[in-house]
């Protein structure tokens, strides 16, 4: 038996769209001689198809792309995740469903029993877990178990469901696992992902099957990844990451080498996969939205600069605009070390200068600030006088603004709402500052691209004379330790005071992360990279006094 | 026997606020010679906690505040809620308890079964629900059934969760029903709570005592209303709507008199409830944040009056800066409108003109802009420029900003990002524009307060000469029952067609609606005031192709 798995980049919603990638590959597939194609987890709507999921007209399309794809599938079986109704009268009233067609007929079906709800999922919002006994499918002599995703997880000392499909299915004495998934990257994820699916493999004796999605899907980034694990517990074949892939594989003639996996999240290898990620995150954003060109903020500093070249690699330079907007506290060297990035990349720079509109909107507010000493609200000003000018060039020509500001910066609230917080999608909004220093070495591991004056001098806002940042905040050093212990690990101040940090600076901190949810809230989408960014899989009171 | 309910004001997080509101509730219910006093769900913690309940710290000071209220329970006993540690290996780490305390010791807990997860509530996120058979409370030798908020809420033909609490409580032949709840105001939400508890008492024949959290947690607002229902299914007591309250009753002497209960959902009831809706989410969002003073921009149309009244209402007159930041696009009837408005309510009103920042930023981009028209740049960079204004006024001076966009605009994206969008709290955002007007009206009820030219005039942004709403839009008539039926009642394109919408117009008003989200994300929170606002409770996919 031939089985395909079929990686690729859904649409959310675009049932036209996803309905005729899915047809595509089954002609494809039947082309290398499968006996079944795999496609991922809810292929048919694209994932997350979030509240789309409560209208029935959304419902009714997914079961007409069934019925259209079903059509496709003679000589060979398809296997692809799909929403359907919950036909018992209680519970919710959905299911997240695998659909086993063959021969134009739905010849068998599993319902996700596991439902993530945690960090960024949100399943049993939609959807009521199996509560069936589960059955195994049959085809072409091969006894299938089929699950999805979340389905073969629940493998923990300290599980977080109390149901674990496959130990019912394996009493039905299954031949293989298909797992069909939606499962985003982050820097760690490849690397569990890997060791739980290779656990399954190897606890149940049994050939692994596992199609994963590929692409952005605005702040989440599916890295791909499928693969096949043979009975060993071996991954014996492995489809691309961040980009669409396809495979045959014959079960009677199987690969033999153990293949050389992504690498690990630790040093060069996790920067890269960071990298890669962002890079299809911005790719992605862009394309589905119907866009094709940026513009974003260059400041000389490190968070910009890496910003560019990764919009750069995204959209191409002709598609990418520099805008430089120094401020009477810029240095010179910002001016230089901005210019000399561009002409790296081969971009035009543009010089706008904010003093005039700076000093008109001061004069404009002469009579209600009078002699009140300078203070944050007129460093606060240029900083949204940038946004202002960038979100003009955005309107007039059709270019979406990028955001640059690093996780950082976003925790503990040091930016400034509708300036240097605004644009469309966030880049580094899941990148600590210390992790934006490697994505910067790593850009220039063969050549320099980001001047190294960028990378070595003080970080600074330059919003007042010789601000820099580590006059209001910890260095990033000790600072990206405490917020990685407390938003990753969500460790509490004594946690944290026991580990070593000074008392004094936890509480700070921890005080500045608590009282910027406010500013968070409106901060644009963030491409996520890390096991907690924030967004979707941070949900914290906006008004609480929890550690404030 | 004598059962007090204290309705409250609980803090989220703040566990020395919490603790010392429950003790004292407690000492008053024994001053009152009650038996037992009841509080709300998760009344130690507050509600919603979100993600501070992923931390084991949070938790830990949850556990040791209830050993604090403990020490309290002598003489009395006291029923509240809090979160706890699920100690089975298998499932979600936490449930959502009751606990029963007297004489310093938990006699009796109760886990919640039914975690709603949907619209606003995330509970499946952080909690297991009940999986052990119910049991009865005794006390003074009355049998109490303990259940929590949606506990005895599965009571439809169509049920959301495939257990009733209340069946397997009732066989063990209870007393009488306790409700712990954290139920959120909007407006059909008393009315269907009432019916709800009603159901239930008469169901089960036994009197029902209800506690419902009062007061604004950032957008949801609980509106209190805690009430008691004989075994015949009439209310008999009915705590305050929009204010802490406390009663004690007494069973062997009940109340005889059905009370008149809050006016319905339709005409002058409905809108009052908003209206005080409002003003509550405005004042507690400003204290628990501790601030006192707000700011916003004072345009002359029938928004930013409401928002004023509504301000003034919650922060006082003192508190309240309202400042008019006209163009040249603006009218003369605008800026004489907003100066009455501000004369009636007795509040000062500052003229700041925008047209000298707006030409000196047009200047600043003449090099980009060359020979361009102007277009909706030019009206954007208005709104903006007022944005920075209003900002830097915050900054300076410590106001909060109040957003004045209301429902309609928010969801068809009439509004600019960073301009017209901004503030620390949207005010109206859940209130459709007919809705406004009916707020209007119920504003002037004695006495015309708001000018009636601002209620009469066509809408307009007045960011270009002549411009109108209904330019872009469709009229708020129509729209608004277009909205409320796509976004309230998750109705699809052809239902709207077949209950009349002109097809052309339902296409483009859905399409503007999905192709907003990327607006709406970063949006100030909305004080929720219908069974379906923008934010937390309506999660959409930024790009997605359906419908758009």
């Amino acid at each position: 038996m031939k089985i395909a798995l079929a990686q690729l980049n859904h649409r959310i919603g675009d049932f036209e769209f996803n309905t005729a990638l899915i047809r595509e590959n089954i002609a494809r597939a039947k082309a290398g001689m499968a006996d079944v194609v795999v496609f991922a987890e809810l292929a048919v709507s694209g994932y997350p198809p979030r509240d789309f999921l409560e209208f029935n007209d959304f419902i009714d399309r997914c079961q007409r792309a069934v019925v259209e794809i079903s059509r496709d599938c003679y000589g060979i079986a398809a296997i692809f995740g799909c929403p359907t109704r919950n036909p018992a009268v209680k519970g919710k009233p959905l299911h997240n469903t695998a659909f086993f067609l063959s021969e134009g007929k739905i010849i068998g079906r599993a319902n996700k029993s596991l439902l993530p709800n945690y960090d960024v999922f949100d399943e049993y919002r939609y959807f009521e877990p199996n509560r069936l006994p589960y059955s195994i499918i049959q085809y072409k002599g091969k006894r299938f178990a089929i699950t999805i995703c979340e389905d073969l997880w629940n493998i923990s000392d300290d599980p977080l469901y109390i149901r674990n499909p496959m130990e019912e299915l394996i009493r039905m004495k299954p031949d293989l696992i298909i797992n069909i998934a939606a499962s985003p990257f982050n820097y760690d994820q490849h690397r569990s992902r890997t060791e739980v699916l290779k656990r399954n493999a190897l606890t149940y004796k049994l050939p692994l099957f596992y199609v994963n999605h590929v692409g952005g899907q605005t702040e989440l980034l599916f890295d791909g990844g499928s693969m096949i694990i043979d009975a060993n517990g071996e991954v014996v074949e492995q489809l691309k990451y961040f980009e669409e892939d396809f495979l045959v594989y014959d079960l009677e003639n199987p690969s033999a080498n153990t293949l050389t996996l992504v690498e690990g999240s630790q040093g060069e290898g996790s920067i890269r996969l960071i990298h890669d990620a962002l890079v299809m995150g911005i790719r992605d954003y862009f394309h589905k939205m119907g866009f094709s060109k940026a513009i974003l903020g260059l400041s000389g500093g490190i968070d910009s600069a890496v910003t560019l070249v990764l919009a750069v690699e995204a959209l191409g330079k002709e598609n990418v605009r520099a805008i430089l907007l120094p401020s009477k506290f810029s240095s010179e060297h910002s001016i230089t070390d901005a210019k000399e990035l561009t002409e790296k990349l081969g971009i035009e720079h543009e010089i706008i200068p904010i003093e005039d509109s700076f000093q008109s909107l001061r004069h404009t507010l002469e009579s209600q600030f009078r002699d009140l000493p300078s203070d944050i609200t007129e460093e606060n000003m240029q900083a949204r006088i940038r946004a202002v000018i960038l979100m003009a060039l955005s309107n007039k020509f059709g270019y979406i603004l990028l955001n640059t500001s690093n996780k950082s910066e976003a925790a503990v609230g040091y930016g400034t709402l509708y300036g240097d917080m605004a644009g469309g999608l966030a880049v580094l909004g899941d990148v600590y500052k210390t992790q934006v220093y490697e994505l910067a070495g790593y850009i220039n591991r063969k050549q320099i691209i980001i001047p190294e004056n960028s990378i070595r001098k003080p970080p600074s806002a330059e919003l007042r004379p010789d601000q820099k940042d580590a006059d209001s905040l910890p260095e990033y050093g000790i600072l990206d330790k405490i917020l990685y212990r407390y938003i990753e690990l969500r460790r509490g101040p004594n946690d944290l005071i026991s580990e070593g940090f000074e008392e004094a600076t936890v509480k700070r901190v921890l005080k500045l992360v608590n009282t910027s949810e406010y500013k968070r809230y409106q901060t644009p989408p963030i491409l996520r990279i890390s096991p907690k960014a924030f967004g979707m899989g941070r949900r914290m009171p906006i008004v609480a006094k929890y550690l404030s």
